[in-house]
C-alpha cells in the first residue's frame, strides 16, 4: 500500500521529460560550423549539447547557480566506521554557511551560491541562512536495522525535490549536489552495493577508506556494510527501499534534488562518491533524470567507478579530490562557463575566412 | 664550435633555479592545518605546493596571466601530412587576435590575455597586436633535410625565452604555451620520437591523426616522420639539434618560452600535444625548468602519453580536447584560481571549532 505522499512524489518524478533532441541537433549543427576541427573541443562540446537538450535552446548559460548541501548524521557511526567524531557534521555544517570550508571557498571563487539544509544533524544548530528540515537527530544504526522508515525516506526525497524545484523558480540555472555527514561514505557504499546487487565478495571493492580510515578501520567498515545489507535485505529494484534501509537523510534528499533539478529542467552536477550514490538512486527512480546529470571530478573512493560506470557518466576533472561537501561542483560550473562561451563567441568558418576547399575537407572528415 | 648567441642562451638557461623547498614545506604545513582531511583537495593542494615552490611564498595568486601563442608554418605540409591547407595558419593567427577562436574565447572567459607571435607564418600578415619575429616564410620540409639552421633554432628559442621573461616583467604571474601551425602535429611527433629514441616500429605509437586525418593520411604521416628521422638523424641528447632538424619555429619558440617562464620564476602551463613536445625539449635543456610546468588537459593525440610520462606530469582536465592554440591553458588557470582561493580563505581546524580529539585522530592518519 503506497502512501499518498509517495504517490504524489512518484507522479511528479514520472513527469521528468527526456532531453530535447531537436535543440541538441541544432546545437550540434552550430558546433560543426565553428572554426575548429569537428569535435575538437571534446568535453566542452558535450556540455553544450547536454545544456541544449536540457534547456531546449542551442545556446545557453549557467550564470546563476548554486550547490545544495544536505547535512545529516548517520547512526552507523556508533560502529566505529568513521574516524572523525560525529560533532564534525554540526561544526562543518555551520562552517559552510560561514563561508570557510572547501565548498564555500570554491563556490565564492566561481560565482556560486551555497544553500545548506539540515536534514538530520544530531545537534541543535542554527544559522540565519540554514534551511531546516530536521527529520530526526540522525538516522538509526544500519548495522541493527533500517536507517529510517519509508515515510521518512519519502519525506527527505520530497524535500530535496522541492528545494531544487524552488531554486529553479528563483532563477538558478544549474545546481550541484553536495553533503556533510560523518559516516556517509559507509551508507553510500551500502546503497551502491545494494543497487548493483554486489555479492559479499564484491562488497570490499565498493568500500573505500573514506576521507582517511586506517586499515583496521577499513576492515571493520567492510564488515559493518556486509552485515547491514544482510540484516536489512534492501530491494535492489527499489531505490526508495534501499535508501530507507541502508541510506541516510542526506542521500535521500540528494536523490530528491537530482530529480527535482531534472523535473525543473536544469543541469545538475554530481560531486564525488556520496553524490554519485545519490545520483544512482535518482536515475533508478527516473531514467530520464540521468540525462540532466554531469559529473564534475573523479573520486578515488573505490565505489565511485562502479556507480559512474552504471550511470554511464564520465567526469571531466581529475583532481584526486575526496573532500565531499559538493566541492567539485563549482569547479565544473567554471568549465561549463567556458563551454557556453565557446558556443556564443567563436567564429564560424565563414566568419573566420577559411575557404571552401577546407570546408570540403571538413565534410570528408578531415581537418587542421 | 658554439655560437655566441647559443652560449648566452645556455648561460641563461643554466641559471633556472630549483623550486624553493622551504616555501613548499610552509605551504604544506598550512594546508594540513585547514579544516579538511589531509590531502583531500588532491590536485588543488599539489597546485598550491607547486606555486609556493615557484614563488617562494606559501600563498600566492595568478590574477594576471596570459597565453603565448606562437604561429608558424611547416614545410613538411607539402608531403600531404595535414589535411587543412597551409592558409589556415595565417587565417587563424589573425582570428586569435580578433578574439574569435577557441583559445581567444576561453581566454576572455577566464580573465586571461592572449599574446600572438608570428615566428614564421608563410604569408604576410599584420595586426596591431601581432608580435612579429618572422624567421622565414615557414620551415624547410623535414622529409628532405633539416627544418632550419641551428642559428635559426637558437633565434627562435631565444625569442620565446625573452618574450616570456618580458611578460613576467610586465607583471604576468602565469603563462600558458600555445601554438598555431598547420603540420605541427607531424613535427611534434618527430621531435618526441627523436628525444625518446623510439625505434622505427615504435614511431607509429607516437603519431596520431592530428585534428582529423583519414586512415590513408595517417599512414602517409607515419612514413614521412620515419623518413624525416632517418634522413636528418637528430641527436636524442641535444634538444636544440632535434628542434632544428625535425621541429619548427613554433616548437622552438615554445620551448624557449617554457624556459623563460621558469627563469623568471612563474608557473607555466602545458596545453596539449604540441605544447607537451615543446615542454619536453625545454625539460631536456633544463631539468629545473620541468618543476615550473603544470599540465592542463590530457590530449588524446597518441604521443602525448609518452611525452607526459617522460616529464612525469599528470594533467588535471579530462576534456578530450584536441584543438591546440593553447586552448586548455585558460581552463587550468581557472582551476588554479580555486587552489589559490582554498589556501587563502579556508578556515584552519582551530578556527573551525573542531576539537582536539579529532586533531589527534588526524595526527594518527585518520580523518572525516
Amino acid at each position: 500500500m503506497i502512501s499518498k505522499n509517495e504517490q504524489e512524489m512518484l507522479r511528479a518524478i514520472a513527469e521528468i521529460a527526456p532531453l530535447n533532441q531537436e535543440a541538441k541537433a541544432k546545437a550540434s549543427e552550430r558546433l560543426d560550423q565553428l572554426a575548429k576541427p569537428p569535435g575538437s573541443l571534446g568535453g566542452l562540446e558535450e556540455i553544450v549539447l547536454t545544456l541544449a537538450g536540457i534547456t531546449g535552446k542551442p545556446c545557453s548559460d549557467i550564470d546563476k547557480r548554486c550547490v545544495l548541501v544536505f547535512a545529516s548524521d548517520n547512526g552507523v557511526v556508533e560502529e566505529g566506521v568513521a574516524s572523525a567524531p560525529q560533532g564534525v557534521t554540526a561544526a562543518q555544517t555551520i562552517n559552510i554557511l560561514k563561508g570557510v570550508t572547501g565548498v564555500a571557498v570554491l563556490a565564492q571563487q566561481y560565482n556560486t551560491d551555497v544553500i545548506v539544509a539540515d536534514m538530520g544533524v544530531n545537534a541543535d544548530i542554527s544559522h540565519p541562512e540554514l534551511v531546516c528540515h530536521k527529520i530526526a537527530y540522525g538516522t538509526k544504526n544500519i548495522a541493527n536495522g533500517p536507517a529510517m522508515t519509508r515515510e521518512q525516506a519519502i519525506d527527505a526525497i520530497t524535500f530535496g525535490f522541492e528545494l531544487a524545484k524552488g531554486k529553479v523558480k528563483e532563477g538558478y540555472k544549474a545546481i550541484g549536489i553536495g553533503e556533510m555527514g560523518i559516516g556517509n561514505t559507509t551508507t553510500s557504499s551500502a546503497v551502491i552495493a545494494a543497487l548493483l546487487k554486489l555479492s559479499k565478495d564484491e562488497i570490499a571493492g565498493v568500500v573505500g577508506k573514506g576521507a582517511g580510515l586506517t586499515d583496521g578501520g577499513y576492515q571493520k567498515k567492510v564488515e559493518v556494510i556486509t552485515g547491514a545489507l544482510s540484516i536489512n535485505n534492501p530491494s535492489s529494484e527499489d531505490a526508495i527501499d534501499t535508501l530507507c534501509k541502508v541510506g541516510g537523510f542526506d542521500l535521500a534528499a540528494m536523490a530528491g534534488a537530482f530529480l527535482g533539478s531534472a523535473y525543473a529542467g536544469i543541469p545538475v552536477v554530481i560531486d564525488g562518491f556520496i553524490s554519485v550514490a545519490a545520483a544512482l538512486c535518482a536515475a533508478r527512480m527516473s531514467s530520464n533524470a540521468r540525462e540532466y546529470m554531469l559529473a564534475s571530478h573523479r573520486s578515488y573512493e573505490r565505489g565511485y567507478k562502479l556507480a559512474a560506470s552504471e550511470l554511464k557518466i564520465i567526469p571531466y576533472l581529475e583532481l584526486g579530490m575526496r573532500l565531499g561537501e559538493g566541492s567539485g561542483c563549482p569547479l565544473l560550473f567554471s568549465i561549463m562557463d567556458g563551454a557556453c562561451a565557446v558556443m556564443k563567441k567563436m567564429a564560424t568558418f565563414a566568419q573566420a575566412s577559411i575557404n571552401d576547399d577546407y570546408l570540403d575537407e571538413i565534410k570528408k572528415g578531415n581537418a587542421f
